[in-house]
């Protein structure tokens, strides 16, 4: 009973979905239109090799045209859109974009999976700049690189700090451009939440100029000038519009097929739209968020790739269900490590779900062996039952390591009970007896006991402004290289002599480097008679957010 | 209710659980007795710092006697062995090391943390030998370190490939010594199989001269000629025993305390031994295997931690289980990183367990990206359910966060089909859009769905020498390279015009390079009616072993 399936796009999801399509059945005879002019290629390489990193344009070609099409016995149509979905009949029809020309294909199946497209609101000045980009395929890419190479451009903007306006900006630093990056929100980095964007936007400054809270009002001078909501004007010999991206939903819309808030195609588990012989999948359906439930969208390759295979399956009757996505993401960030999977505190906020949250700075790996370096670790969690939210992470080394293996507690429906319990590796190279992962469990997992009480950083100055005492258990040596004001220092080793000092009536705040010795001041105060609350993540959580 | 608790070893278990007891109570008396003059130091940095890549001493030395009595108000007395365990009485008697003056302490919970030490068979002339040394300790360290330094050898022989012998071999030839490791086994590393073994005997090759199946018969003018059992005389100006370690038993025996087949001292769940005021952890006991449950000893850092705390939690009312030792390892040898967790394949066979394996070589992050290189990677399952027994990983790049990633499904109790749906963080510098431990995932569950056959590199010769066929459906350029003998080329692009070359009747054995397009050509033969088998992990297993 082989069928014939037809496919909206041909990159990640849809090469995808043709490829284990052929390897179900070899008999189906599979469509693929693309209206560019590539197939499956590495959309998230472009940026390297806008700045040299990746040098080599054919490396950017996971599969061309006509090797898939003989790899995969494939009915490949590039440079080929297709332009309406024609239910009742059960056909598409397309237009061949050099030529104009338009027929119409019959499917038994159909399977969208056309992407999304950068966002470009219609800011003034726009369309007379010739020198402002957005970034999706390999002719934008080329365009870009053209740009760079022949016009050589000294000052660049970059509008937009998401992970593909971050990766510009360090790729165009790279070639030797100096570099601009504007961000209408306080922070970049959606992902994160503020104190871990904030460690970002330090490494940022160090390369490069950061502008927040602040967006484009327009342009000028045929985009030279590019002139800020704020007043503030920029030059700008390059730019890159990266505000992000929204669903191409246009088919499924004027199909009559059901899209939500955000644009998002609507499908069920199964990846079908409410049209059963139609599925779609990839950066232009609504997809539920895995911890939460609720209606999201995640334009990530992942996901696009998972559910190519799954659409694939599910036609030809090996019923499989997309569980709903994580969002796992990560970026290099000039020498940062900057990744996240599950719910932040920003959408545990929104959502009013019952959250804590713990932040720990271990080292990468062994102290005592060379090239380690402290990651900022977040982990979000369910105080009553332990069930893991999220987590984000940002560093220089092992920032994806340790993401992965939350993501994948995360699937396993571990609680942060069980990350006591993983059993990691552990050489002086690698890791630590007790990885960082181990850690956020630990340290999770006691404030879920009630064990150890916490306040975060962005509380504490209220803290000491209503007259709390704030105690800092750090040596007089690292006091003196900068503290929290209001605090009063006792180091840890004569905490237990001292402890006269101490209020009993009162609330006692603790303060550390990062969280660690506090504790254990809080436990030696708790077993004394006082109220001990620990400032998580310590010192080092709240200076991030002070620069 | 405080107690008074004595602890016999000062350094992982014993250390973890001090700190930890004094963190639940404040009053409690704990006394920790060290022997060596040492507690709580970096046993795994030791080889580094004998290879200077770790240069401060200091840091081996992770708490020093004063500051931990005074962080955690602990009455530690290193330098004093316990001799005996008096159960009746509740006491243990101890001896200064340096003055012989014996007296005893009693205790309300005694734990037992003496961990394991090295093995030294009586080999003839080892008395006489001066440069014979075994690593467990820093005077250990100080002695082989002042060796090197003052005697500037040439030539060392380091006896034992496990762990620790491999991280000396790396250290003596980093400060520029010519090593040689003999193995009495075929293999080094123990928790890997032969073919993965066999990658990392090619990189000690490289560095170092590695003679396996042989072992010391007698050493000879004082240490500087060693006589293997082959027969073969080795010279070595500095040696090392590095051929496993034992648990120290003697006080538990002495004590009438159970141990296990190999000497481990036998606890329960709550790491009680049969005394209920005698608690025992680290390398010293015997564990159970987390996958299988049966009994196992598994020396390594993280369990000892671990057990330290779970032991003060125990203690003090807050009843945890110790549920097994998955036995995640690691080691970076010279350049390669090779790491392990779970079963292996020897294991389950010698278990009798129903078990599968797969094997994949995929890129360590994406292909285009700069810096990525292949790793080898395999996992062991029960192909009637998909629970994953354990995985082994070879390579430059990214073989510790794939293990870790595993090791955490097996803890969340995930199967091979469960790999799939990992959502791992991916950009170009850390992986593919489909993780290797996703492509592990999708070949392991095609097994265990019967969506593909397959069969091993230590079968494919037999296989051909009985004249069945074996078709390589690599480029004929990659043949030329080096291929299969026996074996037929089809390249994969021209398969299907070609199937009337291939005969029905009888199976078709398939190879390519890691396993990839043998498998696309295993479901373009299966569905037109042949019998159809892909080598599992292709040119590149069968080829690791040959070496
Ligand atoms: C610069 C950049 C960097 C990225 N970096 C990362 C990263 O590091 N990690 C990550 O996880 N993700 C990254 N992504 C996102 C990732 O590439 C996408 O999530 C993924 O490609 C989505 O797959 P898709 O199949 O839904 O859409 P696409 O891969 O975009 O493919 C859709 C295709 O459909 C075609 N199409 C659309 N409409 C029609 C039509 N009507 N007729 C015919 N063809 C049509 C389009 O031309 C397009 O080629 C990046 C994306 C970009 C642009
Ligand atoms: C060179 C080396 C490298 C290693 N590398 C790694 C690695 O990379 N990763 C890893 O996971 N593991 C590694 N290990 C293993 C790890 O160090 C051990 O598993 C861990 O230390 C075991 O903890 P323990 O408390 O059981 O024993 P130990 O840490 O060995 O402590 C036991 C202590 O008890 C003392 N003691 C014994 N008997 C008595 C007595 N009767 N009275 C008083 N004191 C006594 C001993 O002197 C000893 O100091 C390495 C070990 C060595 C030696
Ligand atoms: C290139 C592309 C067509 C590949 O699709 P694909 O064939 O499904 O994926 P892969 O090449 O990774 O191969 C996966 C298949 O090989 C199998 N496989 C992988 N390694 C194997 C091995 N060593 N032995 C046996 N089988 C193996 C897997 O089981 C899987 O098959 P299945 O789905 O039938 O179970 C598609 O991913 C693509 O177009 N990618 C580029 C676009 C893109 O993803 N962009 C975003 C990221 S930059
Ligand atoms: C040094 C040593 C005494 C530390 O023991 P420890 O205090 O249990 O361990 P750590 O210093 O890692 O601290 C862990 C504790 O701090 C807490 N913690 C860690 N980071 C924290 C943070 N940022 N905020 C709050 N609490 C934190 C954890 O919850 C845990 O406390 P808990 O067990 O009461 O829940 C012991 O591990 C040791 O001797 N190590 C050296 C020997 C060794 O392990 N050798 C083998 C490897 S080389």
């Amino acid at each position: 009973m082989s069928k014939k399936i037809v496919i909206v796009g041909g990159v990640a999801g849809g090469a995808t979905a043709a490829a284990r399509l052929r390897r179900i059945d070899e008999d189906s005879h599979i469509v693929m239109f693309e209206k560019g002019e590539h197939i499956s290629f590495a959309n998230c390489g472009l940026p390297y090799y806008i700045g040299e990193v990746i040098q080599d344009r054919e490396a950017l070609l996971v599969q061309t045209v006509e090797g898939m099409s003989q790899k995969f016995n494939l009915d490949i149509r590039n440079l080929t859109e297709v332009t309406a979905i024609n239910r009742e009949e059960q056909t598409v029809t397309v237009k061949k974009v050099q030529t104009g020309e338009e027929y119409t294909e019959a499917y038994d199946e159909l399977i969208l999976s056309p992407g999304a497209r950068p966002v470009v609101p219609p800011i003034q000045g726009l369309n007379e700049a010739e020198n402002v980009f957005t970034l999706r395929n390999v002719p934008d890419t080329d365009r870009i690189k053209a740009w760079v190479d022949e016009q050589k451009p000294e000052k660049a903007v970059v509008i937009g700090g998401g992970f593909i306006g971050l990766e510009m900006a360090e790729n165009l630093h790279h070639r030797g451009v100096d570099v601009t990056v504007v961000e209408m929100a306080d922070q970049v980095m959606a992902p994160l939440d503020p104190e871990m964007a904030a460690i970002v936007h330090e490494e940022i400054r160090g390369k490069a100029t950061l502008i927040l809270e602040d967006g484009v009002k327009s342009f000028s001078d045929n985009g030279n000038k590019i002139t800020l909501q704020s007043g503030e004007i920029l030059e700008s010999d390059l730019t890159i519009l990266s505000i992000g991206v929204r669903p191409e939903n246009e088919l499924a819309v004027s199909a009559d097929l059901n899209v939500g808030e955000r644009g998002g195609i609507i499908v069920d588990e199964e990846l079908r739209t409410e049209d059963p012989h139609i599925y779609a999948i990839g950066d232009a359906i609504e997809v539920k968020d895995y911890v939460q439930q609720t209606p999201t969208m995640v334009p990530l390759a992942w996901p696009a790739n998972r559910q190519g295979r799954i659409v694939a399956d599910n036609i030809y009757g090996k019923s499989t269900k997309y569980k709903g996505t994580l969002g796992t993401a990560i970026a290099k960030v000039f020498d940062l490590t900057v990744a996240a999977t599950g719910n932040n505190e920003k959408t545990l906020r929104q959502l009013d779900a019952p959250y804590e949250s713990v932040h720990v700075h271990p080292m990468s790996h062994a102290g005592y062996y060379p090239g380690g370096s402290s990651i900022s670790l977040k982990l979000t969690f369910n105080p009553n039952n332990g069930e893991i939210y999220g987590a984000q992470g940002v560093g220089v080394d092992g920032v994806d390591k340790r993401i992965d293996v939350i993501a994948t507690a995360i699937k396993g429906g571990l609680t942060v009970y069980d990350l006591q319990e993983l059993e990691l590796a552990y050489a002086p190279p690698y890791s630590s007896a007790k990885d960082p992962v181990n850690m956020l469990g630990y340290t999770a997992s006691n404030i879920a006991d009630g064990e150890l009480k916490v306040v975060h950083f962005d509380e504490i100055d209220d803290i000491v402004r209503e007259g709390n005492m704030l105690l800092d258990v750090r040596e007089v040596e690292e006091v003196e290289m900068g503290d929290i004001s209001g605090s009063t220092n006792i180091p840890l080793g004569q905490l237990r002599d001292r402890l006269s000092e101490l209020p009993k009536e009162e609330p006692i705040y603790i303060t550390c480097k990062v969280g660690l010795r506090g504790y254990l001041a809080t436990r030696i105060l708790k077993q004394s008679g006082f109220d001990a609350i620990n400032l998580s993540g310590g010192y080092t959580t709240y200076a991030n957010v002070q620069n």
